[in-house]
């Protein structure tokens, strides 16, 4: 085999990982943990289907292809939960580590372009950025409410934090913050699940 | 919430059923059966990879979004391995009345447009859904090879089924039949992972 088909062919088979990287997330139906792989893939399809909501125009390939990847690191540098402050302080590190070997594995122009989109994601730097975000909230939002918001519950988080988080979806769409994300938050503090 | 809106969640929530429809190959790792979520997404990034190799020049983001909704049917019409002849013989008619259903639940512009890549797909006539296919058999190929052939072994097939299907990658891409595809059925061939 060639080898630069090799690496793409390692690279591929490196990533497989991602479907063993858990997630806080609970699927619909009172599921099982999420894995990276799968929210990546639903990410992706959501670019799709909600791309006219962006607040700026957005290249849904590019989009697309930055969700896809956009967890990568996790395979080494683990899940950090949204409301974990003491896994958070650390995530940028591990994460740069994670970067520099899996990327690493491709030839030289593809390990450029996949972490110079990983890195467009984390620095929040374009529009397909600011999108990729917005669905890197409203889906695990989606799926939460869908359980009558028991990911939330589960880790005792309050209003304060889900705004914190949840208040930058609206850097990338204002349309779904203000009809899908701050409807449901209001509506988990009123029943319970989210503290006030 | 807007009524446009709200189908598109709808569907966005519908398809999470994806994660629970399981396929006969396995992880790597001799992990797991791998679903149809996880799948889909390995594709889709597998098309960024190894686009250079297409026959065609393709669309990049249009064929990941093939990849990406390519199995959504099977939440009605379930997974049919590709070597079980009884459920190949009333697929088409499964999946036909699935796509109905769940494309259906998305306002009209982009049910066409999804329906309509999957029909692209499932009639290989574009550059884009030749090299989707290649894709979706180079994917399992590589994640079986990993684990010593393991899923072929399983269900007892021959070197002449496994080329009925394979072949059909040179399709999309030579070169991935020449030097991914073709070296591993002889290999595993020599094996005694494939009947002869």
């Amino acid at each position: 085999m060639d080898e630069r088909l090799a690496k793409q062919m390692a690279f591929a088979l490196e990533i497989d990982k991602e479907k063993g990287v858990f997630r806080q997330t609970h699927l619909s139906g009172h599921g099982r943990n999420e894995n990276d792989a799968e929210h990546a893939w639903h990410m992706a399809i959501m670019c799709y289907l909600l791309r006219e909501y962006a607040n700026e125009p957005i290249d849904l390939g590019r989009t697309m292809l930055m969700c896809l990847i956009h967890d990568v690191v996790e395979i080494d540098a683990g899940d950090t939960y949204a409301y974990d402050a003491e896994g958070l302080a650390t995530q940028a590190a591990r994460e740069e580590a994670a970067k520099q070997r899996i990327f690493g594995m491709l030839p030289d122009d593809q390990a450029a372009e996949l972490a110079g989109l990983f890195d467009e994601f984390e620095a929040w730097s374009s529009p397909e950025a600011r999108f990729a975000h917005a669905m890197d909230n409203v889906q695990p939002l989606m799926l939460n409410v869908s359980n009558g918001g028991g990911d939330w519950a589960e880790h005792g988080v309050s209003a304060e934090q889900v705004y914190g988080r949840q208040r930058k979806t609206a850097i990338g769409s204002q349309v779904l913050f203000d009809q899908v994300v701050d409807p449901a938050i209001k509506r988990h503090v009123d029943l319970g699940m989210i503290r006030p």
